[in-house]
């Protein structure tokens, strides 16, 4: 048994590249097959293809009217219009139609008086004229598709108008996945209730799939090897000698699933790069047994899929001989800095959104554990190697994985989390799919910062001010004296203490929260709810410093819940709906005004006031109401 | 049977999509099935889907080490380590493991000192620290996509995650396709030798269905259906009450089949358009019957797919509730003005290069009944129908039709044509794939004005000096006096007398041109084949105005092969290649030297020196000879 595996020279990105790419001779390395051309589309020329007819292969009417030998009309002018025989001079015909023998020229239906069995004319055609001649598109013999081209559907009409109608064609690329690890459970054998303590559901293999079935390749999915070094390097050597083209082991994310397979890649072959200077994605190996590539893809969802886009989707296209789409790039504003570790080249994923001019990126988190922040992503933007990160506002390119217009279709929240916004998205969809929603919680008075900065369309806010007793607006008159904007209420919501199903603790208020056997998790500094609790606390004359895991702080309602379902605390300050979606018990503590703050500029748009027209609806109010924990009585009432 | 139909009103592009989109109400228009998540990619989702399970849905270490109950480790420090007992204090772990019980946190195993079965730790670690928690990434119950959402790959991993095993999505479209007219032959019923005298070839349909295939919708593609008025309306209203969500009726060619189509549809429903001021495209249809839309699509190739993706496509998107991707634009520069006809929204084909710092957009010809202008196309340039056409340099929106990638690797030839620079286009292919040859043939000398502009990156010349009897050089001097650059040769090639198989009119020489039972076909003033005419009509005293035909140019020599295959012109100078390809015979009038004159600035490029070293490769010496009617002599030689 191998001993533990060390990177003992991490490679940069674009050298791994290099390095893998031209490591392989693809000269013929897919072998050819012929297919109708009826079923090529996608699939990739093998040698160049010359027609076998002309096309038109008649000379035919390019415009409704009479057909003639040109001469016959030569002496037609205004001044001097000339009679032709039907029948014998000209000839009535139809766009399409073959001309008949002896004519030459179509005379337009428009630039005929018809009288009888005469037709009159005012003006001379001259020869071919108005007429498609053989071989005006597609000429017999002519090259018609160069090698390693990928046909299209305007190809499969071009190929078959010049007579093409079975092409020789490289076979798809096949490519062999090997799931590994201890802890990986295929789908089918996944308990009903889910999976067990330390068992992880299977889904890296069927996503990778995904990807290659995009692009057309063979994608043949083996059975998960447990982490048994010879077992495993025993599958590979079965990979390498079968008729894949690309073999790709999928590490689980245990440890030794990764280890053993850079070991029994260099006792099969040759290790060409272990380890790169990516994130996620830096565990990737690279490899050559046999002349094949295989490659050792991580375990993290996130780390495998930007493995895979570039290492082996490249590699593909190479031993094609074609050129992938690459993803279209546009120019962002980050809402906040990005920080980024120097050597490392980073791949972060954020939400995109056009507020004003510029299109505004707001990073989702960089765990690579979490196939969440690719699904939510609109875009990813690489930080370089040598670079620190990028600054707030400072443009920099993102990669769009949603269509351009999806992110121009954007509405984009920032501020206080609730689980009404997620109502209002998944609603949004029923009344205007083209229409999106992108919420970045950073707590209420984040959100009216947001605003101020011009970075949302409308943000989310419970600010409370102790003094006036009011929700928000002395808020917004404090820090948005220069941003004229509107005020509507969403909902009344309860917050309250979420504690575990039966309260266990026997919690029963705020001032149980100092009690020694208690840990609570509390919210970050500027949401509605730490200044909620931080309000409570002083009426009740408790100093926090008293209470244990008050500086443990969560961005959202649901990630509080989940400290307490998870036993990470016991208690926490948040609203019914977390509390009940995951099962746990609610303490009320108040109720308060949950409000949208929406700039003035952006009142009359489309995207607002499709919004508004939603928060209006009694079907919007009656599925609210169905969440528990809020009031209607309120919702869409404009306060400002 | 009905009269022949006019088109009463035109409607611009904009608004008969407006009048065709809105004129259905597509909620629960498409039908919803359950699919197996792993089979789910690119449907649509019919509802908002939660996920059952959280992922992770146990604590695990997210760093290989040790894993501990956090409060151990708070008095170590650099001066005052501390020692934890292993299996009893510590617990070694792998990444992705749970963690034991009564542990919080991992210490990572670069922070450890290990002896025996004691650690030595010199920082503490805080609560949960390295540790991946319960839900991190999913948490049970909530939203993980929206309704009206097409699934990625990346979905497929998460919604795994989240224990979606299947999943409830829309029906894929389903699109009936109907092809009509006499002419159209379907691929098994085409002769051998090709298709008979006023038969075409049925392609629209089997393109339409490969661009139905890549979005995914369903594609019943039913037999031709002849001109006949009550067959047409009888099938057409057999598929309305099919379980197809739209139908598109392809016209042929011919008057008839388009006409019968409108009258039909008017007598069974409602025709919404009937003509778009659009070219190509103009004859659409577009109506409704029984609450399904049906399009009547155009005959000509071109036609047929610019109505198709302006009105079927979105059409599509519309009933799924998505956006398609659209193509990328990029800023381009005609090469030459583009006129244009107004009142007319025109989609020009054109070949895209980037020559220096600008794509130089060539425009291609602009018939609607030649597929080829799409096939070869790199984009479409759309012209306004307020707007009289571009000018030459004036920067314009190109839509791409193929990777940016590819535009970026194509080397741009402009000058006179040869058959070997087709040859050179495939040979590149199995040197280099990545690259690509984009010819436009406007003759020798606007090859060398091309240069002189900056909008080629090599020109093909073969222009004779009657004066010195030397080729390209003189001409170089007199017109790219500003541009250094060097001069190639190519080949060698044989210019003769192109007469159809047999010579029927038993022509000898250039003296026969003036026989008055003969016409030519000439080529376009400043292409170096007409030179050499003209210098040998000089030196043997003929007057032009003695040839007919003199005055019809054809710009390329295949071009001048299919006059004289068609009986158009009954001779036509041009090289051996051109008449070998179609069976012509050749009478030899003089051998010349055909060079490729390139920028200075360009020669250390890679394109070009891949080029050159094509060149001056056996292989491509041998293929040329090959062809016949070319000898390489000098071929690969730098004349200067």
């Amino acid at each position: 048994m191998p001993k533990r595996h060390v990177y003992l020279k991490m490679t940069p990105l674009e050298e791994a590249r290099r390095i893998f790419f031209t490591a392989f001779d693809f000269r013929d390395y897919l072998k050819t097959e012929c297919v109708p051309t009826t079923e090529a589309l996608g699939r990739v020329t093998a040698r160049p293809i010359f027609t076998r007819f002309s096309s038109p292969n008649f000379h035919s009417a390019a415009m409704d009217g009479y057909a003639v030998e040109a001469s016959v009309t030569f002496e037609a002018s205004l001044e001097h219009p000339k009679e032709l025989k039907v029948g014998k001079e000209a000839f009535p015909i139809n766009t399409g139609h073959p001309l008949p023998d002896n004519t030459n020229a179509v005379i337009m239906i428009e630039d005929v008086v018809e009288e009888g069995d005469k037709i009159i004319i005012r003006k001379a055609v001259y020869p071919w004229q108005n007429v498609r001649k053989v071989g005006e598109d597609i000429v017999a013999t002519e090259l018609i598709l160069p090698p390693c081209h990928q046909i299209t559907p305007y190809d499969i009409g071009a190929l078959l108008e010049g007579g093409i109608f079975e092409i020789e064609v490289k076979q798809r690329p096949k490519v062999v996945i090997i799931p590994t690890g201890n802890e990986i459970v295929p789908i089918e054998k996944v308990d009903k209730e889910g999976p067990k303590k330390g068992e992880v559901i299977e889904s890296n293999s069927w996503m990778l799939r995904a990807l290659l079935t995009r692009v057309g390749a063979i994608c043949e999915k083996w059975p998960v090897v447990p982490d048994e070094y010879d077992l495993l390097k025993e599958t590979i050597a079965k990979a390498i000698d079968s008729d894949a083209h690309l073999i790709i082991v999928l590490a689980g994310s245990s440890a030794g699933s990764k280890d053993y397979t850079a070991s029994a890649l260099e006792e099969l072959g040759e290790v060409l790069v272990h380890g790169v200077t990516i994130m996620p994605g830096k565990p990737t190996i690279l490899a050559k047994v046999k002349n094949k590539p295989i490659i050792g893809n991580p375990g993290y969802p996130v780390s495998s899929v930007i493995s895979f886009e570039q290492f082996a989707l490249p590699l593909l296209s190479r031993m094609l001989g074609i050129v992938y789409e690459k993803r279209p790039r546009i120019k962002v504003f980050p809402a906040r800095a990005l920080p980024s570790k120097l050597g490392i080249e980073e791949f972060l994923r954020v939400k995109l959104g056009k507020v004003g001019k510029k299109v505004i990126a707001t990073s989702l988190p960089r765990a690579a554990g979490s196939i969440t922040t690719l699904t939510k992503a609109h875009g990813v933007i690489r930080i370089p190697a040598q670079k620190e990160g990028i600054g707030e506002d400072e443009p920099v390119e993102a990669e769009l994985l949603v269509p351009e217009e999806e992110i121009l279709n954007t509405i984009v929240i920032i501020g206080s989390h609730d689980l009404t916004i997620d109502l209002l998205a998944s609603e949004l969809k029923k009344v205007n799919p083209f229409l999106n929603i992108s919420a970045s919680n950073v707590g209420s008075l984040g959100g009216l910062m947001a605003i101020k900065k011009g970075k949302a369309h409308l943000a989310g806010s419970h600010l409370f001010d102790p003094e006036t007793g009011i929700y928000n607006l002395t808020y917004i008159d404090r820090y948005l004296k220069d941003v004229p904007v509107k005020v509507v209420n969403l909902v009344i919501r309860h917050q309250g203490l979420i504690v575990p199903k039966g309260n266990p603790k026997d919690i029963k208020g705020i001032e149980d929260l100092t009690r020694p056997d208690i840990t609570m998790v509390n919210r970050q500094r500027g949401a509605g709810t730490r200044i909620l609790l931080d309000y409570k606390l002083k009426q009740l004359g408790i100093d926090p410093s008293q209470i244990k895991g008050y500086d443990h702080e969560e961005f959202s309602h649901m990630a509080v819940a989940v400290d307490v379902l998870s036993g990470r605390a016991d208690v926490g300050l948040g609203i019914y709906a977390a509390a009940r979606a995951l099962g746990l018990d609610f303490i009320p503590i108040a109720t308060e005004e949950y409000d949208l703050v929406i700039p003035e500029q952006f009142w009359h748009t489309e995207k607002i006031q499709t919004i508004l027209e939603l928060i209006n609806s009694s079907d919007f109010k009656q599925a609210i109401e169905k969440m528990g924990g809020y009031e209607t009585t309120k919702t869409g009432t404009i306060k400002r």
